[in-house]
């Protein structure tokens, strides 16, 4: 319904050509904000006069293209919140390390994007293009949304569970959550230091590994895999697929058997003992973490925070550094594990989510599809266009060896073109 | 001259038996500041009354201790300034991680201490308590001098290269730069963020451990060791050696001998070539992330900046991916080869610096001594009272394996009382 995506490498394209000139391309932005964002929600600020003028002159490879930012990386031109009311108003001195990235690239910083609170789980006002009775997910809500209806052709998020995966495979688009510290996360508000991972949202596969490619100058663009002959992929099964909806095993089937098709082998995969601790110390290891890095917020403002987030921090406030030390070290275990299993497969087919998007806006859904590979720091990438019965989009991710993220795209740039010849 | 420590184990003892007050222990703080900080100029602000005020009736185990944070730590009620005109007078909304846990425990932050130029090599104005002539050491140089001077029993700052371990060496003071990420760099400015750790000061080895075991709830504090039997101590002979101040040698070989008089088995250890290259590849680990870390304040504000920082962010905006990604290889397997030497002994001894504190305030000293330590992010405690002629400190360091912090402060404080006995 408002669900109408931008290409990044075709508007880059058009650029190029002249067929669109940096500031006609920036308008048809605000114009699509400007139409459908009083429906979505996914922006909280937009850019000041100055900031999109000084755009309009920029130069670089991202000259003319509308970027998205999530609420919790700073920026000295608009106020950055956290989605919470304790920093209404607050406005850092710098732009966040990424941010300042996109802007020397060229790219117009058209406004910030919601998040929910402190990006946990307490929500967002954000709909879900594809239905706006939907949550679009979480935490990274406003991103995802605003790439999904053509607000942005590129956004940036960050996921500390599955906080970027999610809310793609939610709204339909592209998600890339690279490698640990691939991006730099200086001037993101810190949840839980050794999870958050700062990641980015495009329209495709092709599109967000263009635009990783031209923010961090690593070769990361997608290679025009014409088959996946030699290509082996790992149907990685674990103990948390009880919970997925019977269309999201479906569409994980289906994923697998395009792959198959394309001549990739398939390989089934139990999940290991050390991933399923991984996994169980996710939280032990966010929760002592976050309950560190908003020690003063939940000291002084208590009051002023959510339900879900205070939860999270009072557990958080109770692990002592001993079992925090001891779930660091099952991650650490994890983390080997997780590289031994790239001996076998070049790449894992998981699903992105445990289904659609759920219906209502109190709960941005659930990242136990997600959280094993934010803790592992491998690099994954959310594939669209899968449907649920009734349109919602479904999404499945691929996973590869940490460092790998160029096999990431490109593998999931395969499966993407596949299914849309279907 | 200034140089006058006082120690946080004693005022704690006297606040817990009553002999002073929370309040009085605070204005005998505030009262020294008052009497030496204008030759020394350590802070480079003061708390407002209305967190003295708060700070009197705390409660907790460090309520009546003055605490000084180096201002690139955020505070909530003072400014944040990173030693730059940049952020002259910024205000951020909430105290970093580690000022909040040293203020939920009790502990009064009476001001920001002085720091080099976004801690990196441009001085900041203090002078060292031992002879203002020189400097204290850079970069959480009015931390080391608060501490020396009796200005505060406790201060934090930070080290990506030597920047606690050196200050503290000059300075006379214990210092410590524990494990990796033990203490929590949130809200604290990033230079380089597979580097930065932040680290604590005080009177005595034995203060510092108390003073971490309050902060983090670990078992830090030193146990009443009798003697270094069944201890052995490697004796750290790298190719840097060559570098050293004939006083600093002559320091070194006291502090072995005196291990050895306590009863301890002597190693002598080369370096391994795994950790002569990791100590090459600190710099571009360094310069890629800074590069990253402070693009904006570069973009926006080069005029604003000083020479030796500018100078570093331009080398490491030359640096490409490869070559960082190469340089973080290198870290790794030196982080393996420096778990693999205490194989063969329990701790590592090495000087802290090439020599004391250089004459003049242009130039902080020479890291080259600490920054192998902060890459392969193993705890490190500057152990003093050894002396230079003309009565300037020199600090000599305890290293042990990454996570063994309490084994480094109990066999710091055994060197430091054995020296003591001398």
């Amino acid at each position: 319904m408002y669900a109408r995506p931008v290409s990044l490498a075709a508007r880059l394209a058009d650029l190029d050509s002249g067929r669109i000139g940096v500031e006609a391309s920036l308008r048809e932005s605000l114009e699509r904000i400007e139409a459908v964002d009083g429906d979505l929600a996914a922006f909280v600020s937009r850019a000041p006069e100055e900031s999109l003028a000084a755009a309009h002159s920029a130069s670089g490879p991202l000259a003319g293209i509308a970027f998205g930012v999530k609420d919790i990386f700073d920026t000295a031109d608009m106020p950055t919140e956290h989605g919470s009311p304790i920093y209404r108003g607050s406005r850092p001195r710098a732009d966040a390390a990424l941010v300042a990235m996109a802007r020397t690239k060229g790219a117009c910083i058209i406004g910030k994007t919601a998040t929910t609170e402190f990006a946990s789980m307490d929500p967002a006002a954000t709909r879900n293009p594809h239905d706006p009775a939907h949550t679009p997910g979480g935490s990274s809500s406003g991103s995802a949304a605003a790439v999904a209806a053509g607000m942005v052709p590129a956004a940036c998020g960050s996921q500390t569970g599955g906080s970027v995966i999610r809310p793609a495979s939610f709204c339909g688009v592209a998600g890339y959550k690279p490698s640990f510290r691939l991006l730099p996360t200086v001037g993101m508000k810190t949840f839980a230091w050794s999870l958050d991972t700062a990641g980015l949202f495009a329209a495709s596969v092709a599109d967000v590994a263009l635009l990783a490619e031209l923010l961090t100058g690593r070769p990361l663009k997608v290679p025009p895999l014409s088959g996946a002959g030699g290509i082996s992929i790992g149907l990685y099964r674990s103990g948390k697929d009880g919970d997925l909806d019977p269309q999201m095993q479906a569409a994980w089937d289906q994923a697998a058997a395009t792959f198959e098709a394309a001549g990739a082998r398939l390989v089934e995969i139990e999940e290991p003992a050390a991933l399923v601790a991984a996994r169980e110390a996710h939280g032990t290891v966010q929760g002592f973490e976050a309950a560190h890095a908003l020690l003063d917020e939940r000291s002084r403002h208590r009051g002023a925070m959510g339900p879900k987030i205070l939860a999270t921090l009072d557990a958080g406030a109770a692990i002592l550094p001993a079992e925090y030390d001891a779930a660091r070290r099952i991650a650490r275990i994890g983390r080997k594990a997780a590289t031994a299993l790239f001996e076998e497969v070049d790449a894992l087919l998981v699903p992105s989510a445990v289904g659609p998007a759920p219906k209502g806006h109190a709960f941005t859904g659930d990242p136990v599809m997600n959280k094993l590979w934010t803790l592992t720091g491998n690099p994954v990438v959310n594939v669209p266009g899968l449907l649920a019965q009734g349109g919602l989009p479904l999404g499945v991710s691929i996973v590869t060896r940490f460092g790998r993220d160029a096999e990431a795209l490109a593998i999931g740039d395969l499966l993407e073109r596949a299914l849309a010849r279907q």
